[in-house]
């Protein structure tokens, strides 16, 4: 049974996410629908992008990924699809697709043109069901669009590193549901350049020397419970899935404040590693 | 295997769609439960309206759809089950209806008399389940109803227009995701009055005279990218339900600002539409 | 077929609810993934316990309950999986059982020791998963742990009664979508202490001294709806789990105020009731 996943900007309490559920139903009662997000930030495609990256492996092979943001149709905004890892994804040619491309290689990239027969302003009902109900009845990429070599790219997915390698400079790509900030800071990238040096890691104002494997990993467990003073402390962690991320220990972003409201980081703010001569 | 959509105002947090959710699946393991919306603003029925009109009918045929606004049993809200279009509703008598039934004449209505045998201050989860589950099964609304013939209406669904039909006046009923605003305007009625016409569209203290049939149709694309000067862009739309809408391109309520908060309009506001002699 | 409900504080943008249900739908093509909720507070233990208590008993006996709060590994916040009343949860050891397992006595309870082969930062997805589909697959709790005999408590579950038995001390323990605040006084339990007694019940500095049945019970239908001036009206009610609430007629807290924002009431704030002399 085919499984199709829905990530789009359409929010919790418009109707959008319903009638495109619906719409797939209608073509294909008995696939699998699961909602991954429907509360991407209007229009942010850095957002769309990092949620269908860390997503989208844990699902079978096979699966048909529809992502719903700024998917108008013009003519700098085409529809695609891809086949990547054995994963299809459905979205428009607007940057989306770059930073799960800039990781793993496609397959095959098709530009949609079945929109002859399609006058639409709702493109994830009218098109992307389509095209998913197609791929989910064993139906081929190239029998929907023509195939195409290149995707549109989107600014500061790669970090920056020095002649030197004495620098990496990397951006805030995402914050979290509990306020922690996202760096496009990867364990390995960080590493390769590592070389085992001790680093500083700087943040606006605040400065960090060490990176923790996993949150609780600041406690100090050896000391009693009421004397830890561990309310609201800062930390850099790699993340669950392998990102530089600056934290703060069990942060509710509503109440204690979290990483970004404390530190007043935001996205795409710059931060700093400097390795340190031995 | 039958489909059961909820479109309710329990918000994301509570238990009550999760307990709903379990209780059909109690009664009947093969179902199809979707969640169409569960952040329909508390007793909103003007929302829950909007919402269930402009969803219900990607669905198939046969579809059950729970509304749960505004559900508690008193003498004045009773309980109704309606069959239109080959769909099902269940909902309580309170007006949510009656924009569906505006646009599509009921085949049948009855209002639930199954209460004898159940006291609950829960009612989505007591009756509006069990009426579900038997309409599921391929029971008749008869054995859980008494037939009747109207059903309560809510105020301002069809826009007003002047003797001369000169004059279309129009409310809000709507505000989307994006902070776009949603008028009970619909493209047929507009145009059956304009009959070709021009028009000025007053909203607030700002007017339109143009109305575009997709968001992009905004932007000059012969123009090169950073001359275009459209963020922010106020515009009139027909939308993907076909409603006359005031929007502002690839708005984000959170940042940039909606047509909502930059023109200052709200739920119920007056929309005009001011024909022009030829 | 198999049913596994999820309850987090994942949010409803992050990436980790969708990769959770991938992960599951990867080793369990045909089992029933229901979100219950992923809106919890950030680390909230007692809005999850709260929560799951209220929603899984409408779910079929053999349910898996996934509870992914405060989940991290660490010496003092073991995973453990408890059966009790025919269902399965799975969580941290943290105080989130405590409130169900006060209710209904657990059958048993493993202290989950599959870590050794999983080094993970995202427990939900690497541990809570498969000990999920382990059970789905009908696998026992002595495979994936040992058996322990005690959780960790949370505190306030229980009111407090005075040794002359004239007085209730209780808590607010959730405040719902609507903003009425739920305390820890249930309905059997208040009404042992009665014994069929008058009784003043006092938050912050309002009294009341009548709990009604359902919240429109507050509404005199004998008035004209223009006369009846029910707008904000406070009450108290046993709400649909049993639970003493304070709350306002059909509110809205973000328009016309709640319970908790009129009367100024927060999480963990002392409600007492006082009976009276006969």
């Amino acid at each position: 049974m085919a499984i199709i996943t829905l990530t789009t900007d359409f929010g919790e309490r418009d109707h959008f996410a319903g009638a495109t559920k619906g719409a797939i139903y209608s073509e294909l009662p008995d696939v699998k629908i699961v909602d991954i997000s429907h509360s991407i930030s209007p229009f942010s495609i850095p957002e769309a992008a990092y949620i269908i990256l860390n997503a989208f492996s844990s699902f079978p092979k096979g699966t048909i990924h529809i992502i719903g943001v700024d998917s108008e149709l013009n003519e700098e905004n085409k529809h695609i699809a891809v086949k990547l890892d054995g994963h299809y994804f459905i979205c428009a040619n607007n940057g989306i697709m770059s930073m799960i491309c800039a990781e793993i290689a496609p397959e095959k990239i098709v530009e949609i043109n079945i929109h002859d027969a399609i006058i639409t302003s709702f493109p994830v009902l009218d098109v992307f069901v389509k095209v998913a109900c197609h791929i989910a009845r064993g139906g081929t990429l190239e029998v929907i669009g023509k195939v195409i070599n290149t995707i549109k790219p989107i600014k500061n997915i790669i970090p920056f590193v020095n002649d030197e390698r004495t620098q990496i400079i990397g951006h805030i790509i995402y914050i979290d549901n509990y306020g922690n900030v996202i760096t496009n800071i990867k364990r390995n990238f960080f590493e390769k350049v590592q070389l085992g040096r001790s680093f500083e890691i700087s943040a606006r104002n605040k400065t960090f020397n060490k990176i923790y494997n996993k949150y609780s990993d600041v406690v100090d467990f050896s000391k009693a419970p009421e004397t830890r003073n561990i309310e609201g402390h800062r930390m850099v962690v790699f993340n669950s899935s392998s990102y530089l991320e600056i934290a703060v220990y069990k942060s509710n972003p509503n109440t204690t404040g979290s990483a970004s409201s404390l530190l007043g980081l935001e996205l795409m703010d710059t931060i700093s590693v400097n390795f340190l001569k031995e």
